[in-house]
């Protein structure tokens, strides 16, 4: 039987073969060579051990001694080191070429190849004809890189969440348990997770009937499953503009068409438009988030859901409603849901903890109406289940006190933020800027001057190190060219400030080489 | 601006309503009935607290003296009880139909309204032409119905998993750090797991490039995106035949269409009846699973997947490869994968931990050739990351020792009971049975005298509080009517015996009803 051998040398993921079959170096020089290569890419790091010299034999299909001298002349060559009674390791200094140490904590975030994956460095000017699911991801990943201000962050400061507290009711979780059963959180999901979200709803006005509640991968994966519930391939589904580039990521996946209707700052999605468009062609959904949108931060008046809810009634048409932002309002009480006045079983709701408690466990959920069967499959046969661990620690938390706490003291952060971004924006920017007064969550939209151009902005501030969201996220009409979305989740600090001045002066000069030019 | 009342009676998800603006009830009569009702909805549970006066009243848009009427009634109805300097509770003792009381360590596990939701009782009978994937679902419920016998599980026993030391690791993570940033594992995925499973797949003598591995929600999430990525709607894809029917789901989920191959229970698909189906038809991908098939239990020999990689490079064929039974070989070494035999990128690699670590954790991976953007994209638009820290407790188990260990000892475990199982239905079952090989794995695929049907058997047999799996759900094609497949990964006790003689007795019976009504 054949025997394949480390092969990590190829400059892309294909080149790799057997190289016994073709090779003329000999066995064991063969294994130090492939072994070596694989301690350059960081396969095997620094300190770690690597296989015993008889199950290197067993796995690699070559003797004893082939072993022996292969790890001898790594040793030779200073890329493993032997200790006695404990086998053979990688050395810990090597040459820069040979990888970084990365202990500790850091690991964690430690780069595979010793180069950064994540640079803060100017990227490949995106054309204007953008694919936003790539631009989004590429916008993502630059405020990943080290101190990159992220102002161009969709998500909120994860250092507000609970984090150290939902873990406990984890380890606790996990520590009552001898094991965890898989089948017990098939869809829906997690019954006591179901239940306190049912209570969360019910805490807050609205009625809920646990039985609907679907759990998901965050509200991405609800998303997801809704739309592909109501609408197939080559359908037509309506959205705002700007509309949330989740949204768009889920219609472009799918294979749908997205028809943009205009949507106003202050009321959302104008209905007399929406119906015009219904009027004019079938659409097979609407998709929309009537509280606190990202990126116009509106809150939608009760009348408007109403009537949206009445129109969707007379067409039959499903209406999603992204309502991850609910807990994130400035007012006194939630806002309402579309779903409370829907009757029929039109709306299906979705919703997540990743705005309000916690991105990384990606515990969302959705409440399909008349979908629901549908969704539960599919969410059945997409990921199968969520996660477990974190599905019941949520519960837990949520069953404790605390998060009504939580909530309260975010909301009054984000309040304040919201003021204290609009005012430095207004202080730095140039005339002819304009924002949103955002009524919950944690993001604000500004309108430059009409000849800026958010990409130019985005490449010119990314190499100083701060990120903006670009308005061509947020349309795939190749809109709002001259509007970038901020992030004012993260505390306030001079570095903060220094960008804006930043970016006001850079704006401020752009408009000016653009009048400059016309004239 | 108007208020909205729990209203949680409606029968169905869809009846809610404002009642306020329809009703004919006092205003704090109406809040009292929304509140019991939440409460028999097990929204609210036994001894849990209910909004305080102040903020009832601010939710529900109604005056402290309404709320303060309401609450008194519901004290006089025993629904709630007031507690001094605590607020108002849910009444620990109900009549019968106010719901359970489900305390402690099972409350993960309560059902949400008192009435079990995964009975063991017998279930609609399913029509022979069956939806598999809802078949499915149903048998996996009945599955998690208590005290089951777990034959017709796909999951291993859980108890198996190394769960509590994994758990340790996330415990050990969670403290370490005072919050975590999504970001940091967006796709690929979190960079030091990244690390680990190529190095793993290194021990086990298999050259992989880190940067080709995308991490996914499990294998079910690795193997959706990767079909995703090579084949459209409508598109035909080749599977083995009897197929998991996770690839099955897969391509009903996507709208393609399945051609099945015939597959030998020894070797794997027919590579010659697959070449057939090749030069007579457009085929967008095929799916195979070549080591350990479920249901079949085959290692495909390596001459076999060097001829269904050529056979793919000669039709620029992509093939997933789902290879989550990697680990659970009875031989002495990792069997080879499809993957090391391809040179041009047209492999998609699927596995996870999911059977032989952890499944409640959802970590799975792809390697997906030359078809990595897309499914990184895919990844980002269907589910945005997978949860962050069981990334990292898993790849902090990797790190350390015991994995081979854990595995040596699961790997000699299934061998046995795989021996074990076969000799059982031999003894058990009637002459005509006949069973296959499995050479990994933990599932046995069984051959009935061929007029028994295995739905009517899994109808009694679920009767009985045992689960089977019917060969329904392993082909489109209404085929394996007279198969099952049985788990073998659970310990044997007298409980398994009793259950095997049960089934062979019924076996025994319908076959013989069968024979004499030919007669």
């Amino acid at each position: 039987m054949r025997r394949f051998v480390i092969d990590l040398r190829g400059s892309t993921p294909l080149a790799r073969s057997n190289l016994f079959a073709q090779s003329n170096v000999t066995r064991y020089e063969q294994l130090a060579d492939d072994i070596e290569a694989a301690v350059r890419r960081g396969v095997f790091g620094p300190g770690e051990r690597i296989l015993s010299v008889r199950r290197a034999s067993q796995q690699y299909g070559v003797s004893i001694k082939t072993v022996l001298h292969a790890y001898a002349l790594l040793e030779s060559r200073s890329v493993i080191e032997s200790r006695p009674q404990s086998g053979y390791f990688v050395r810990m200094r090597m040459d820069a070429s040979h990888g970084r140490r990365t202990p500790g904590n850091e690991s964690a975030h430690a780069m595979l190849t010793g180069k950064p994956r994540r640079a803060s460095a100017p990227r490949q000017p995106v054309p204007a004809n953008v694919d936003v699911s790539r631009l989004v991801l590429s916008t993502l990943r630059s405020i990943g890189a080290q101190d990159a201000v992220p102002l161009g962050s969709p998500y909120p400061d994860p250092a507000l969440f609970p984090w150290r507290r939902i873990n406990q009711y984890a380890n606790a979780i996990a520590r009552r348990h001898a094991s965890w059963n898989l089948i017990d959180d098939l869809p829906p999901g997690n019954p006591e997770l179901i239940r306190q979200i049912a209570r969360r709803y019910a805490e807050n006005g609205v009625g809920v009937d646990p039985e609907e509640i679907v759990i998901t991968v965050g509200a991405t994966e609800a998303i997801n499953l809704s739309l592909q519930a109501v609408a197939k391939p080559g359908d037509t589904v309506a959205v705002e503009s700007p509309t949330y580039y989740a949204m768009l990521h889920a219609i472009e996946r799918l294979g749908m068409r997205a028809i943009e209707v205009s949507t106003h700052a202050d009321t959302g999605i104008d209905l007399d438009a929406l119906e015009r468009v219904l009027a004019r062609q079938k659409v097979a959904a609407c998709m929309v988030m009537p509280n606190f949108q990202n990126p116009l931060g509106f809150r939608m008046p009760d009348a408007h859901k109403a009537r949206l809810v009445a129109i969707a009634g007379t067409h039959d048409l499903p209406v999603i409603e992204n309502d991850v932002y609910q807990e994130l309002y400035f007012g006194e009480t939630r806002p309402s849901t579309l779903k409370q006045f829907d009757t029929r079983g039109l709306v299906l709701h979705c919703a997540s903890f990743s705005k309000s408690l916690s991105a990384s466990y990606r515990i969302g959920w959705a409440l399909p109406g008349r979908y629901r069967a549908q969704v539960e499959k599919l969410k059945f046969l997409n990921t199968l289940t969520t996660a477990s661990v974190p599905q019941v620690a949520l519960a837990d938390y949520l069953r404790h006190d605390g998060y009504d706490r939580h909530l309260r003291r975010v909301r009054r952060f984000y309040r304040q933020q919201a003021r204290l971004m609009r005012a430095m924006v207004e202080r730095f920017f140039p005339a002819g800027t304009r924002t949103s007064e955002p009524q919950g969550g944690y993001v604000l939209w500004v309108e430059l001057p009409p000849r800026v151009d958010s990409m130019r902005l985005y490449q010119a501030a990314l190499a100083q190190g701060i990120t903006i969201g670009p308005g061509y996220m947020f349309s795939m009409r190749n809109e709002y060219h001259h509007y970038i979305r901020l992030n004012y989740s993260y505390p306030w600090t001079a570095q903060t400030e220094a960008a804006l001045k930043t970016l006001g002066e850079m704006v401020a000069k752009m408009s000016k080489e653009a009048d400059d030019e016309r004239r």
